[in-house]
């Protein structure tokens, strides 16, 4: 065979591979004709796409083989999961990370059968999928992926088939631009093969319904240079690939020695289902929406549907493509590269392998001295950004701060003192702080945001996404998809385990007074903690010392999506940095210096998480021991929000001991909260006196207005705290009508003062802490 | 003054009142110098982008007024609220709805002191903005509003500004594709001016750094005729502006008139923050980021800040652009269009002005016919579709359905007897139900289908949009933004009432085990939960004639979001239409032939709510009457999840005497749910006897496998909801010692058969109703 006949024997091997696992349960090489309890009694799996990208996998292989190419594969359609799976069995590396999948008859068989069967594997590309980066589920994010993979992996080129379908989503429409931050020295590239093979489900797609010269437009003016690959003889099209690649691979060598031209990208045309049935009952299916998924359906019923299967797969020749046994023959094997040059065996396509832990300067250097709890006031995020500075300087280049042109905005300004906004476009004298390596990555949508970071961390990075906490549900099906990935990979031996997924949430809820109603939304929390326990972790820290620390812990973490609620605005200093890290270990613990309590049985408890609720429930705190000395008042702050659930529901979960010993089992709780009220009953709905919390939180309802307006509107403040601990506190309520009113009235003058001046309250500066 | 000087007039009066939105308390006209206590205390707003705006608004009057077009106008960096607020100003429109803030001295000093001022009006384009149907603070959903306003309404165009920060958007990416679904003749016109300055908060953007060539073809390969009018100095570029809408406009109208050529669109390449302060302390403001917000910050400190905002605001001058009293001049007000052809106006950016109720065929006439409860089984999405198909008949101008290419898969299939998917591209001849007036739009992205229908029924028609259950995460932020925006919407007297955006999620969490766990998750309904009663609805009807019955009552409906979770898989027909109707009128209710209480107190109740849960918890009953038939078993389903909530939460909220009658005040609940099962006990948490509810429902355990897999995996069974009787009934625990070992024996058969075999459990067919 020559080198084109080898790439076909491999395509045709793969494509056997792939319908042999939507349809057969046994008889793998057809020694026998079929018989229907061959034939799986369920079919299942998307066939339309398959061939496309077994097509792409054989010739990028060929590439490999002839430069010794580091390359990745980034299946975008990869619902096509039987083409990902035959790959990776066909290369060796399925039958070594899955032993009992052998490369002979008796692994075949199992191949087969795993596909989409129940016990068995997904039908899509997923974390099971050996090379695998990018779930072939939701569509949309295999380009960002891509990108994301690439970043700082010089010498890396990363293949990714987009599908005509998933081109129409938003996501995949602004990753196209991804290439204005990549650069093309110290980055690697991506190759986009934008696969138009015509249909979706049932509905033709856009971007193989439009003139081919305005389709051709379209990818000049993202800034590629397009080479189109078109047709439906295979012999034909092989040639014309390979010599496309050929000219594509020349293309991105020059690209990377500076030659600043556009970066190139394939359009590959081929129909849909290529080389399966043509026509079944007299309707074409090869080439049309009809080739989707199951192309022939009822075969284990109808010997007629069992002999076009048999005939369809014979069309491949499998006796030239396996030998007696079912390993693949000597020509086919010949496609497969070596080692780590396998795109299935590519240590960048199982991150961890490749993960250096980051070097962290100790986040102690960084703390706000603090003389007296609540007696000054820094910027949380400012300080975090003097941190991330410095993780920035001893990381050169494996980590990355994402976000949608906030990071000035959310005052982490201090790492524009060491480096730049990644910008590849023109610039102009009027430009700040842009370099062509910068760390800092900036684009108003937080889909590249979060598929770029994805991409980075699943091939062994590290980084973190700051984005105003309303904007952040932009990405919540992102999000989503990216739990349900590690949740899976954490049930695979083999990948390793790899960074987390960091989100520092600013700008937040209530400090969203000035932009308003549609800036208000604090429900992500309500979002992630809907995913396994095993995955997420939420943390609130009240002021800057427990930031540094929760950032600190979160950057060491493994395998975590970690969301870090903090504010951009002062907030008042609570905890000196030994103090702050005990309290963060714990995740949860009592403020002594602002209770009243003293080691005994408290009258009530005031709970809060969240910068804002803190502040709020620490001037409760205050008035009431102004007003009500004598009442025995309780401040518990809590950082890790996953230590409010039950041991049993959580790796986090307090003990019900530990927690009564905070909250009691009896006394009223009012627990102020950054979010919706209903997460913290959610959390502590199983605790002995969960039927005394009164959990005050945001309650939509927000306007523009005055940051103390917000809190007053939500019924977090201070005043109406105390009203809550009247009114809750059995026997108080008699008691303290007078006080009662003058909160009451308090709250009223507040909200006068704001609406006829347009101010806040003015701070409290005479804090009667027992100093 | 000639027609293009009034044009500027018109300008310079808009920017003049942008400014002072921003700045000042008081001295609206300049009549002093500018003290202090004129100047507001704190300063917000966005000037970056108002001055474009601006400049838009007064061009498209002129075109207006010369050709008495129908015109309403999209402001996509609608952060420049006093640009649409300034306009609508302007027009009179403003002091007709606001009439204290009068077209005079003392109405343009409420205009200013109200500009995003406690009490006051958002500084964003927003509902309480005249004219406007888009909010402008997330970003990225103008150009899908757009199009949505402009489907079935011929003669009408839409306007629409594009941010050049907005356009990085996902959403925005792939609205450009828009026109791929825009029938020219039957369909308005939709005119993107994409507005290029340059910066969004802090970075350069994307689309005004790439070269002009490159922008060009992006926009031609999108499929538009681009105009470039670019300039900084005003003079010239009012003349080529001018000269351009009128070459524009020419094309609308040949485009309209069937010439078959690309739609224009306008590049508009101006200085950020143009006409503003040039410098500030030596640096450059003007043309550059440090003009997004307030280019003059410390003004009211500052006498110096102050003699430049007075410069600046005097540079426009007043003098000529508003009388003595402060109405505006005669040479300003030429410029307005009259009546309804004012854009703030326009009766279709107040959608309900608008709105015909929907003709609705009679629900009932598509009933399934249900001898006896539960012995037959149809497919609920599929009898819904034939009811849609008759709304398309009867409705064929202002009703549409709208989809992820999902319309066939989600079995509304019926609807292409009498219509078309809507393609305006290609077509082959394998294309099936393609129609260029069709009423089914269906593109691979949930981005565009919320936004078309939100432009749609935000001016005036109605819709639904399907979609499967997992990925309408995709638009979570989007439905936040929509939700807020009727929640605002509610408060404003002179905003008519909408048809509700209608939700269908099929293809749900327990009918995706073969697409596996990246399709399985049910918390959608978490996030719509978080938004205010007020305005979202939670159905989930358990059968089909259910399903139709709610399908008509959201249809009627107004103002809210409706989201009905129904399956597109056969499930059993439970209720008559008679008993249907009753049943979601109600929202819950005891199904008697399932229960066994007859009357009296149970000893347990079953609850549940979708249609997978409903049928496990009936297989559980009859479980529990053949083994235990002296048990009073009360069986209660769930239509209408607000029910569940306290009245004084949700407008449906049951009073709590009429939730104990049904779930009573202290028997164990077994509680099986759709979706996650803290969002029961977050609904029921103030209810009587809470501690005794038992939830089940998905705790994201999924893989891909069979249905009944699925709910085994999750321990929504029937087998479990016996076992869970057992455990928690008092006193059967040891008596039933041996049927809970016969359950747990059931549930690993079913396991063992399914992974051996690929099947599923065999139906239940023999139930033992007492029929």
């Amino acid at each position: 065979m020559n080198e084109l006949e080898r790439v076909d024997a491999y395509w045709r091997a793969a494509n056997y591979l792939s319908v042999g696992q939507i349809y057969l349960l046994d008889n793998p090489l057809l020694k026998e004709p079929l018989r229907p309890e061959h034939v799986k009694p369920r079919l299942l799996g998307h066939w339309g796409t398959t061939p496309g990208l077994n097509f792409c996998f054989a010739h990028l292989n060929r590439v490999i083989e002839r430069r010794d190419q580091d390359m990745i594969y980034i299946a975008g359609p990869g619902h096509g999961g039987p083409a990902t799976v035959a790959h990776a069995w066909l290369e060796g590396t399925y039958s070594r990370l899955y032993p009992e999948v052998s490369q002979d008859e008796a692994g075949m068989r199992r191949l087969f059968r795993q596909f989409s069967f129940p016990g068995g594997i997904p039908s899509h590309a997923a974390p099971e999928t050996p090379g695998s980066i990018n779930e072939g589920g939701e569509l949309g994010y295999s380009l960002a992926h891509a990108y994301g993979a690439a970043f700082d992996n010089p010498g890396l080129v990363v293949a990714c088939v987009v599908g005509d379908g998933e081109a129409e989503t938003g996501a995949l429409a602004t990753s196209w631009h991804s290439g204005k931050f990549l650069n093309p020295e110290t980055d690697g590239a991506v190759l986009p093969i934008l696969h138009l093979n015509g249909y979706k489900i049932a509905g033709p797609t856009v971007l193989a319904r439009i003139p081919e010269p305005e389709l051709i437009k379209l990818m000049e003016g993202y800034g590629y240079r397009p080479h189109v690959v078109a047709g439906d003889d295979p012999a034909a099209v092989h040639r014309l690939m390979a010599e496309t690649m050929d000219t594509v691979f020349d293309q991105i060598a020059e690209v990377r020695a500076g030659s600043g031209d556009r970066p190139p990208m394939i359009v590959l045309r081929t129909p849909k289902g290529w080389t399966g049935p043509k026509r079944v009952d007299g309707r074409p299916v090869e080439g049309t929406w009809r080739a989707h998924q199951v192309p022939l359906t009822g075969v284990r019923e109808d010997a007629g549907r069992r002999a076009a299967l048999e005939e369809w797969m014979r069309s491949y020749r499998p006796e030239e493509l396996f030998d007696g046994d079912g390993a693949p023959a000597e020509d086919v094997a010949a496609l497969v590269p070596k080692g780590r040059r396998r795109m299935s065996a590519n240590p960048h396509a199982n991150g961890g392998e490749l993960l250096r832990p980051l070097v962290l300067p100790d986040f102690r250097g960084y703390a706000a001295e603090v003389k007296a709890p609540a007696s000054a006031a820094t910027e949380p995020t400012r300080v975090l950004g003097a941190f991330l500075r410095d993780v920035i300087v001893a990381n050169p280049d494996n980590f990355r701060l994402l976000g949608p042109d906030e990071t000035d905005s959310n005052r982490l300004s201090a790492v524009f003192e060491v480096t730049g906004r990644v910008w590849e476009a023109e610039g102009l004298e009027t430009d700040e702080n842009l370099a062509p390596d910068g760390r800092v990555m900036e684009v108003l949508s937080e889909h590249l945001c979060q598929g770029w970071l994805e991409g980075y961390l699943l091939t062994g990075r590290h980084g973190l996404f700051n984005s105003y906490e309303a904007f952040i549900h932009v990405v919540d099906s992102m999000f989503n998809q990216h739990a349900k990935w590690l949740e899976a990979s954490r049930r695979i031996p083999w990948r390793r385990p790899v960074a987390s997924l960091n989100y520092l949430l600013s700008s937040h809820v209530w400090r969203q007074d000035h932009n308003g109603f549609s800036h208000q939304d604090p429900g992500f929390l309500d979002v992630v903690v809907n995913k396994k326990a095993t995955v997420v972790r939420v943390y609130l820290p009240p002021d800057t010392n427990t930031l540094l620390s929760v950032a600190d812990h979160c950057l060491r973490s493994r395998d975590y999506v970690n969301v870090v609620v903090a504010g951009k605005q002062p907030v008042l200093d609570l905890l000196p940095m030994q103090d702050a890290v005990a309290h963060c270990t714990r995740g949860l613990g009592i403020l002594p210096w602002a209770s009243t309590d003293e080691g005994h049985e408290p009258d009530v408890v005031l709970a809060c998480a969240g910068d804002v609720p803190t502040l709020e429930t620490l001037a409760a705190a205050d008035l009431l021991r102004r007003h009500l000395p004598e009442l025995k008042v309780r401040v518990v702050n809590v950082v890790d929000l996953m230590r409010l659930q039950p041991a049993s529901e959580h790796p986090h979960g307090l003990s019900d001991d530990a927690y009564d010993a905070l909250f009691t089992p009896d006394k009223p709780v009012i627990f102020n909260f950054h979010g919706y009220p209903s997460l913290i009953h959610r959390l502590t709905y199983r605790r002995n006196g969960h039927d005394n919390m009164h959990v005050r939180g945001y309650k939509e309802e927000g306007t523009t207005t005055t940051p103390f307006d917000m809190v007053m509107m939500n019924d977090i403040d201070r005043f109406h705290l105390v009203i809550d601990v009247i009114d809750r506190v059995p026997g108080l309520g008699d008691r303290c009508a007078r006080l009662r009113q003058d909160m009451a009235d308090e709250r009223a003058r507040a909200r006068a003062h704001t609406r006829e001046h347009g101010e806040d309250l003015p701070e409290i500066r005479d804090w009667n802490w027992p100093h």
